[in-house]
């Protein structure tokens, strides 16, 4: 188990000098030389520290230094402060083993949810550790917004108000950042000690399918943790009607951890070496319970690419895209496709009209990734 | 040698559980959790079979359990079934090794073919396994569509007919996937066993430069071991007269093989680290033996990246791109571009005006790619 | 230390022959099969030979064998035609190490410069060794232009005249090529060998963020060792006005070397794991020092990603890019953007408005590159 380490008040005096040294993880203090130098295996090596070798070792011996730091709670890029051990530098933490065996699967729900009414859409929402099971046999140690991952789908619309209140219930700091929003990060997405709250508000001025993560440092363990999710902001104008659902394409990087579970690998998330690439959350989930929708039904897929590392070639096997929308629906259009690439921490909306009957596998055919559980079926019946 | 399992008819009953275990290649049966303890190192590790360590190994021991599955015929993503051995988890199969000394090199014409008479495209085609020489010195143990890799250059034109039909004359199952088509994937799409033939019909709703690939799982090894081609699309209306060249960008995982060959290595291909990168399936063969056009000519580039992984991001040195279709011509251009990149499974088309004499190297500006053999040259004069 | 390798004049007269063998690095003469029958580990193991393990070995152990290939010096994809040795494989060649220890960091200005005036832009500028501080107690062995990485921003106009010279200083070969022109390559980007100098002439036709870089095989090692940068070419009608900034995205692959220098090493570069990833060439150094602007500026930034391998995924954190130019400004924009990928070798153009202030980080979104040293801070005041 790791603890939180003790904040010295100096290092809360000057922000940007902190981040030089905590967000340049692969630069171990005091640089890059001692993180080269530093390059000999650990000497107890563990089956992850040798994944790659030296080059690698030496990159993440700059990264295991670089969480060691003490943090800044003033600041979105705080270090996550893992204290070392041997699940020192992955998800295993607090709470996010506790009960694992007893945590049920249950299959995530893609439905774009109803607007709130009024324009108002409050959230008050919690940072926690938690064991999520991704299938029958698996749990993984995550870092959660709300006890799950992807965190729940967000939906709002332009000019309406999002009234976001973060409270952390977790050992270690976390914070929020909308792509929906333009708003100060050093103010709205600064990090929240345990037991604090932090509320913000916003009216997302552009459309689009938009990534929200934790954007407390390191913030690849973070994102890679599980702290990711999406919010979709419909246009003022109602695009054509369609069957909406939300695809939050992610990369898992795992070690063994306590309690028969899997935790999250800070070393692996560095060596971008994925063991799972899925579609919100669990390996191919929707292959055992597909997605479906009626013959005629126009389908729009609002597609996130949440990393840490990875983009998402979408492609739905037997179909076209009619139109993909690269930036702000009802602009940035383009028509006649039949993939076309998310890039990492962004989001693109793709529609197709269902005007036949079958099973449509959608997959990231970027297929060293999608055939690691990165496919999923649209039933149209 | 390989053999296909025997299909017990237990497995032909539900199709999408099936799909849950045997889609889902990095996880072993019964799941995630055997595919992370099964990473000790195989008991007689081969040179691939170490090449990233433990965390791969866990993917790629997850993966040799998945493709041990059982396969039902009925699913175009069908295991390719491949027993174990010393080749047993490469293309080595059938008669993908015999003759491979006497199989010449051939330099794979690129000009894009005439569309067929009377807006009937009929293609009869065997999937079956040959050794396709890439170099002067170097031949691989291929899937493939008609002997070559990438299969044949299929031109056709929106609204016409394209009439298809597979034989399979190899030892495992295989099956056809157009991006040009929109249709029932569980049905026309689906795997044909050894002898067994398929047929189906279409007509292309978009212009462009879409892929084809054997959609039989796991999908991954059937596109990496050489079963991808592109068929071009041409819109009603035709666009501006131009030479015409078609480039299907892909990677190859090789390994050693019987009789001086080398085969695609599936764990290779999960590990995502390639030791060609081609166009057309031969490394740099542009170079030795250009493309050559006029000077005037204004030259359309259909480019599609079969991957199985990684996207091309397409460049012509000393030129630049008036127009690039990011999706169906005429639509979606834009201008004026450097490089564009081409994501795995999709296809975009390049076209440029050759106002000057010169020889203009394309290609894969990805030069840690690039390098593997992504280059060629069009030589204007 | 290496010496360039005397060219036999035979090599001179097939230039093509001569590309089909330099430029596949990774075809070991007499071809693939040699390179991959070489993927037992060297006599002398060094810690980066050992990477990979076996099948990355094989690729760079073609490699190796490429790069000792004669040169032909008039070409553009001339061979770097390094010698062996402890560090034959590096950028510490010639004058790169020297007077390591007493080169002070500084940071590289990202500001647009203004146009020269006369429609007339004469460069004349030297390829060097040299070595470049790009952290406080980090040096890099280099190739550069004109001392630095990147090179000098360039700053022209669609029609205006770039008149470039080239002197090569260095003790190998090298090269210019301009993505901003419409050029021979063969004559324009040819390589230039030591104390020589060549003179080329270009127009530029489109508007847009460009790369230049080292034309000269390997150009893997070329772009990863330093020779690199951006052309920025703006439109006859000016864009809107705007606080204009220039960021080259770059990966660098580094390995220990004399001098307490660390150099840029090929072996990596084909094994494409980057150490750092930077923005301008050091690692986060718009966090110590950022970018400042008013509330109320319009920014533009032009983004290249130089590679030599990774694109970008360009995102600012609490900011919405209200346009981004694909290609050409100012055609080919989309909408409302939060992060697009600029392709590897190419460049693309990211408007928004700075309406409150605050501190806004830009990064890579691809976060296991981006958290190693592709961090930046917008500060808006």
């Amino acid at each position: 188990m790791t603890e939180p380490v003790t904040i010295p008040l100096s290092e809360l005096h000057d922000r940007r000098a902190f981040l030089a040294r905590a967000s340049a993880l692969t630069l171990a203090i005091p640089g890059v030389g001692a993180a080269l130098t530093a390059c000999s295996p650990p000497a107890t090596p563990s089956r992850t520290d040798t994944t790659h070798g030296a080059p690698q070792a030496g990159a993440a011996g700059g990264a295991a230094q670089g969480v060691n730091q003490p943090h800044n709670s003033d600041s979105r890029l705080d270090s996550a402060v893992l204290k070392g051990g041997p699940h020192g530098n992955t998800s295993a933490t607090g709470t996010a083993t506790q009960g694992a065996q007893s945590t049920t699967f249950h299959r995530f729900a893609p439905e774009l949810p109803p607007l709130a009414p009024g324009g108002l859409l409050q959230l008050r929402w919690h940072a926690r550790e938690a064991p999520v099971r991704i299938s029958d046999d698996t749990v993984v140690a995550a870092w959660t917004f709300e006890g799950d991952v992807p965190g729940p789908i967000v939906h709002t619309r332009v000019g309406d108000t999002v009234e976001f209140t973060l409270t952390n219930d977790a050992m270690i700091p976390h914070s929020m950042d909308f792509h929906a929003a333009q708003i100060d990060p050093k103010h709205a997405f600064k990090s929240v000690a345990k037991d604090q709250s932090l509320t913000f508000t916003f009216k997302p001025k552009w459309a689009g399918a938009f990534m929200y993560h934790c954007g407390t440092a390191p913030v690849l363990m973070h994102i890679g943790a599980g702290m990711h999710g999406a919010i979709i902001v419909s246009p003022r104008e109602p695009l054509p009607p369609a069957k909406e659902f939300v695809l939050v394409h992610s990369e898992l990087y795992l070690d063994e951890a306590p309690g028969d579970t899997h935790a999250a690998n800070f070393q692996k998330m560095l060596n971008t070496m994925p063991d799972l690439v899925v579609f919100n959350g669990r390996p191919n989930q929707y292959i055992k319970d597909p997605i479906r929708v009626k013959v005629g039904d126009r389908v729009r897929f609002w597609v996130v690419s949440a990393g840490p590392q990875y983009q998402c070639a979408f492609h739905v096997v037997g179909e076209q895209f009619d139109t993909v929308y690269l930036g702000a629906p009802p602009t940035s259009a383009i028509r006649g496709v039949q993939t076309f690439a998310v890039p990492p921490g962004g989001g693109m909306v793709f529609e197709l009209v269902c005007d036949i009957p079958g099973e449509f596998p959608f997959v990231n055919h970027s297929f060293g990734h999608g055939q690691k559980g990165a496919i999923g079926i649209l039933v149209v019946a």
